[in-house]
């Protein structure tokens, strides 16, 4: 099965569009666990069990592991093969370089056992095909991200169009085997519905809900596809951090159970609507 | 001391612009080192050995320590700290995430022993920023790389002028503490000394002699600056796999020390030719 089919499989299954952002810094994790032997592993187990049920995917940020030198690298993997089957395992590297390098990259990353990584276009095309050999194994392309400095070079204008809907236009053509999605920040809902626009059905990956200050609803509408699906939206600080006692796990559970029932509210509006515009339209409301 | 100006004095007591890229795949390995216990490390340092003589820097890409999992990461330390004082340790690692994640690459980095890394700018300024906050490291944005798909995006025009250029002012922008460089490929020679005219000062790291085709005379004189400096020029296969009998480090010492001649050959070249427009500019032979 295709990368992104599976993606749409896990969202009907799960009912959810939730992703859960495992970037653990040792300063944060709550004193109960800290003492433990394996702190930031019994930390990501903790919060998995407890989010299991309500999510579509976990996603893991390479620097929070890497910051820890090898042992990190260890965390990292013992932390995806925890990942139950069924779960979408996203390895969030955002690496780029040339086609020799890349296969490198790719195979340190599929050694640890991700489903789908997250990808920089920069380099174009040689950059990505190492990745998307395997039409079950996806990736996420950077395209419009959540940070300020975004505008920097992604909001640059080609023939009068954005540069990230280059990006977007791209990646859409190279989506052969139906494995290519596309990362775009929750800070900009209209912008987000333009990339939605060019590719209508691929997955989204969407970082910068909460800290980093990205609308809910707006989100929902303009980042998922007709159906109201093919979105992962990320949660990281918000779930992880939910608590600093020792019902840190529990509280991460109710704080991504309420995000998956305040999205799939916005959906049902979604479909509602659109169910509304289609009947509109055969009986000639709009248009007449 | 600046990292820039560090590359400065390093180009001219080693008397060199040859960096070595140590992207070593075990496969490649002379069967002589094989056998040992640690056979990419000594690998490594048999030829940091035979060729520190004769560059100004080593160049290891993560990818080829990552691709070996933890382990590659240990691996990957010891060559760090391996590598002789007064030589520069670049991390091609190509990061680049928002702030605060790119806080945590910046301590992974950091914490491996090298003085300056490689970016991605296609976030923009807040994934280079804390990397730049020290003047004694460095950092290398990637600018026009080597591969043939850097057309892709590299190359698509902004109001006229290729978008690799709004990086390289961006760059030269943000240069504030004589700590940032680009990286430039080998492979475009009319196209490197565009960046140079917008960059005059700053140190380009140069990919993509040898095994990927760049011309080394084009490169010498359009990536250099005025001084026929502020270039570090990458050879990595054509270095490391000079031999692959017992005799592969002698050999490796032998390619990188023809590797700085035939460059500095053309930098006197360079030098002569300035001095001559000078000259001519002084008696008024030019604009006569």
């Amino acid at each position: 099965m295709s990368f992104n089919n599976k993606v749409r499989n896990t969202i009907r299954s799960q009912n959810s569009l939730v992703c859960v952002g495992l970037d653990v810094v040792p300063e944060r994790i709550p004193d109960s666990i800290k003492k433990s032997s394996d702190p930031i592993f019994q930390f990501n187990k903790a919060i998995i069990d407890a989010t299991k049920e309500y999510v579509i995917a976990y996603k893991p940020n390479l620097a929070f592991y890497e910051a820890l030198g090898s042992e990190g690298w260890d965390i990292l993997k013992k932390t995806v093969s925890y990942i139950p089957d069924g779960i979408i395992k996203i390895g969030d590297a955002k690496r780029g370089d040339i086609g020799s390098t890349a296969e490198q990259y790719a195979k340190g990353l599929w050694n640890l056992g991700f489903d789908a990584v997250t990808l920089n276009p920069y380099l174009g095309k040689d950059a990505i095909m190492p990745f998307i050999q395997d039409e079950d194994r996806g990736v996420f392309i950077l395209c419009l991200t959540s940070n300020p400095s975004s505008m920097d070079f992604q909001k640059q204008k080609i023939n009068g169009s954005p540069f990230y809907l280059k990006v977007a236009e791209k990646i859409e053509h190279w989506n052969e085997k139906g494995n290519c999605g596309l990362v775009a920040g929750a800070t900009h809902g209209s912008e987000l519905e333009r990339i939605r626009k060019i590719a209508p059905t691929l997955p989204f990956l969407i970082p910068g809900i909460g800290a980093q200050g990205g609308d809910l609803t707006s989100v929902v509408l303009a980042g998922t596809d007709h159906l109201g699906e093919m979105a992962a939206i990320n949660s990281s600080r918000g779930v992880l951090y939910a608590s600093s006692g020792q019902n840190f796990a529990e509280e991460a559970g109710k704080v991504a159970h309420r995000l998956r029932e305040e999205i799939n509210y916005i959906r049902r509006k979604k479909r509602y609507r659109n169910q509304e515009i289609s009947k509109n339209k055969d009986e000639g409301v709009i248009g007449s």
